[in-house]
C-alpha cells in the first residue's frame, strides 16, 4: 500500500485469514457447479412458511417490540427455551441468566476471543480445526497449539502434553460431528479429556453446532455434564436445525463469562436482531421442531450414506475417510504426493466444488485433506459429482 | 477474580467500559418512569404493519434465499439503494461496491476500530463524544484525543493542534445532531475541517446516524463530498429511520477499507441477517420512505421544540442547553459545583430518568453535561417529566 495514503491497517486484521470458505462459495453459485464445498442446509429445511407464520404472529401481536431497541442478553422467552433445551437433551441444569443470544456462532467464537485472548496467549484447537473459530480466534493473535483428531477424538497423550506444556487460555473443540472432519467424540475420549481438563485447570470452549444432526440413536455427554461449570463454555447455533439466513447462536457460561460476554456483545452491535429472535422463538413453540430434526436427520443420514457407497465403490483405495454419525461433513485423506489444492483446480474444471484442507490447519499444513459436504446436494448432484471426482482422484494418484 | 479458576479475561475486555446507556435503560423498563436517558425512536413510527406486509412478500416469494446462508458484502438490491440514496441526498457517486451491510452502527464501529487501531494508537473524537464509539474502539485500546464541541462543531485550532500533534489512525464524528450534544457542524466549520484532515493526511470516520433527522430544510454536505475518497468512511443506519429491532447499518468506503472490513465482517458473524436485509429492502421499496421520514421529523420536532420551551419558561438560568436542528437530544450543562449524577439520582427519585454526561469524556470529565432524549417521549410525559426535572435541577443550584 502506498505510504500516502490516509490509512494503514490493524496488525490485527492483517493477521486474520480471509475465509476461503466464502471466496470458494462464491464460485459455486455458479448454476452449473455441484458443490461439496459449503456448509450449507439442505434448502429442503428452511421452513418458509412456518417462519412466514411465526413472523405475521410476531409483527400482529407485539411489533413494536420485535422492531424497537432491545437488551444486550438476547429475549428472555427465547434463552428460557435454550435453557430446557439442554435439560432435554442431557439433563443439564441453566439459568436463562447463563445464555447470551448471539449472531450466530461465529459472533459468539468472536466474543470468547475478545473476552479471553491477550496477544500471544496459548489457544489449543483440533488438527484440522473449524476455520471460523480460526478466524474468529485470529484476530486476537494467539499463539495456537493444534492437536491430531483420531478417529475418537483428540489423540489424548499429545492433548494431555500440549495443555500442561502450553497452559492455553482455553481449549476449543467441536465434539459432536467436528467440522472439518465429521468425527465425533467417544464417550470414553470425552471422559479422559475431562479428567486432563481438570487437572489442568483448562477452560473447554465446547462447540455444538451439530450436535442435533445425528444419524444413530448413541447419545454422547456434553462437556458442560463432564466439567464442574467454571471449566465450559458452551455454543449453539439456529443455523443448522432452523435456518442460518437469521444469524442466531447462543453462549451458555457461567455468569462471570456471560457478564464479560454482555460488555462484548454491547460494544459489537449492542444486541441480537430483535425481530428474529422473536420470530425465531415463536416459530420453535409452533412447530414440532423435534419431528423437524428427524427429518432432517434421515435426509442427511440418507445422503450420506449414499456419498460414503459411491466413495467405497469408486475411490482408488490408497484415499482414506471419516464415516461420520452426523453433521454435514466427511473427511478425505489423500495418500502422500497428492495435493488437495491440485484436486480442487481438476475437480473445478469438471464442475464440482470441493473444500480443500489447507485452511484447517493453523500451521499451514493439511494438503491431503478435502472436506466434502453432504447436505446440500441431492442424490442425482451426489451421485455425478462423486463420480467425476472419482475420475479425478484415479488420475491424480495414477499420476502421482 | 480468584487465581484458582480456570480462566482470566483479556485486557482487551476489561478496558472496555460497560454501556451505562443500556444499564439505566434497564431502570426504566419500568412503567412508572418517564425516561428521556436512552435514545429510542418513537414507537409511533415503527411501521409495523408495513414489515409485516415485507416480510409476507419476501417469505413467499424467495423465502430459501432469506433463510439460508448469504455474501457478506450484504444483500445487493439494498446496496444498491443505499448508493442510490448517497446520490439523491448529497450528489455523491459510490457504488454497491463500496458498501459493506453491517448489523449496526455499533457493529461498523467495532468493524472500523478492528481494522484500524492498533494498541496504543491514536484516535481523535469529539468530547463530548458517542459512548457506542468510545466503547467500540476501547476494544482495542487506543489513545483518544478529545476535541471540545462548540455550537458550530469541534474547536478548528484545537481540532488542527491535536491532529498535528497525534498524527491519529483517525479522526471520528458525527456532523449531524450529533450524540449526545445535538450539535449539528456548520457548513464552514466542515469545510475547515476538511482542509485540515486533508492537509495533515487523517482518515474521517463520519457517522450519520441522524442526518435524515432534521428539523429545517438547511442541507449540510457529507464529508464525503468534501474529503478525498480515500480520505473519508461514511457510516449510515436504519435504525432511526426504519427499525432498530433489525439491526442493520452500513459502512461506506473505498474498496480497499471496504475489502478489509469484509474480513472482520467474515470473522465477526460471517454475514448481516439476510432475512431482514430482505424485509428491510422490501419495505423500502414498497413504501414512501420520505413522507415516512418527514412525518418523523414534523413529530420530533414538536417534542423537541415543546421540551425547549419548558426548559425555558422552567429551568434555572444557570443551565445552559443546546438548541438541535435535528436529531434525537439535547444537551445541558450544569454550573460550576453541580453534578450530573447528583441530578441524575435526584431525578430517579421523582421518576425520572436522565443521562449523565460522564461517559461521554474519554478523559473521566463531564460531570457537568446532561443528556435528555426526546424522540421517545409524548407531549404530556414531556411535559410532566421537565416540570419534575426542573424542580430538582432549582434544589441543587439553590443548595449549591
Amino acid at each position: 500500500m502506498s505510504s500516502c495514503l490516509p490509512y494503514r491497517f490493524s496488525r490485527r486484521i492483517l493477521s486474520t485469514p480471509r475465509s476461503m470458505i466464502r471466496e470458494i462459495l462464491k464460485v459455486t453459485e455458479r448454476p452449473d457447479i455441484i458443490s461439496f464445498a459449503g456448509g450449507l442446509p439442505s434448502p429442503a429445511f428452511l421452513d418458509t412458511a412456518g417462519v412466514a407464520r411465526a413472523a405475521e404472529h410476531v409483527l400482529s401481536e407485539d411489533g413494536c417490540a420485535a422492531l424497537q431497541y432491545a437488551t444486550s442478553e438476547g429475549y428472555l422467552p427465547l434463552r428460557e427455551w435454550i435453557a430446557e433445551r439442554y435439560r432435554i437433551r442431557f439433563g443439564l441444569s441453566v439459568n436463562p441468566e447463563d445464555i447470551l443470544v448471539t449472531h450466530g456462532s461465529q459472533q459468539t467464537l468472536d466474543i470468547l476471543g475478545r473476552i479471553f485472548i491477550n496477544e500471544g496467549d496459548p489457544v489449543v484447537i483440533e488438527a484440522p480445526g473449524y476455520l471460523g473459530a480460526i478466524q474468529a480466534f485470529s484476530q486476537y493473535m494467539p499463539e495456537f497449539h493444534a492437536v491430531r483428531l483420531d478417529d475418537e477424538g483428540p489423540d489424548i497423550a499429545e492433548f494431555s502434553e500440549t495443555l500442561k506444556r502450553t497452559r492455553p487460555v482455553f481449549s476449543y473443540c467441536i465434539p459432536n460431528s467436528q467440522n472439518p472432519s465429521g468425527v465425533t467424540y467417544s464417550t470414553g475420549c470425552r471422559q479422559e479429556l475431562a479428567g486432563i481438563l481438570e487437572d489442568t485447570g483448562t477452560l473447554l470452549i465446547e462447540d455444538d453446532a451439530y450436535g442435533e444432526i445425528r444419524f444413530t440413536s448413541e447419545k454422547q455427554p456434553s462437556f458442560g455434564t463432564l466439567l464442574p461449570w467454571e471449566n465450559v463454555a458452551l455454543l449453539g447455533s439456529f443455523s443448522k436445525i432452523v435456518a442460518p439466513g437469521m444469524r442466531l447462536g447462543w453462549l451458555c457460561a457461567r455468569k462471570e463469562i456471560i457478564d464479560q460476554a454482555i460488555t462484548a456483545k454491547q460494544a459489537s452491535d449492542l444486541h441480537s436482531n430483535i425481530l428474529s429472535q422473536r420470530i425465531l422463538y415463536r416459530y420453535l413453540v409452533e412447530n414440532d421442531i423435534d419431528s423437524h430434526i428427524s427429518r432432517i436427520n434421515s435426509a442427511y443420514r440418507t445422503q450420506c450414506n449414499l456419498m460414503l457407497r459411491l466413495m467405497d465403490d469408486l475411490f482408488p483405495e490408497e484415499v482414506s475417510y471419516t464415516r461420520p454419525d452426523g453433521g454435514m461433513f466427511i473427511w478425505l485423506t489423500l495418500p502422500e504426493g497428492c495435493s488437495a489444492m491440485e484436486v480442487w483446480k481438476r475437480a473445478l474444471e469438471k464442475n464440482v466444488a470441493i473444500l480443500p484442507g489447507t485452511p484447517f490447519y493453523t500451521d499451514g499444513g493439511g494438503d491431503h485433506g478435502i472436506r466434502l459436504n453432504f447436505s446440500n446436494s441431492d442424490a442425482e448432484k451426489i451421485e455425478t459429482g462423486i463420480t467425476r471426482l472419482a475420475g479425478v482422484l484415479h488420475e491424480d494418484i495414477g499420476a502421482g
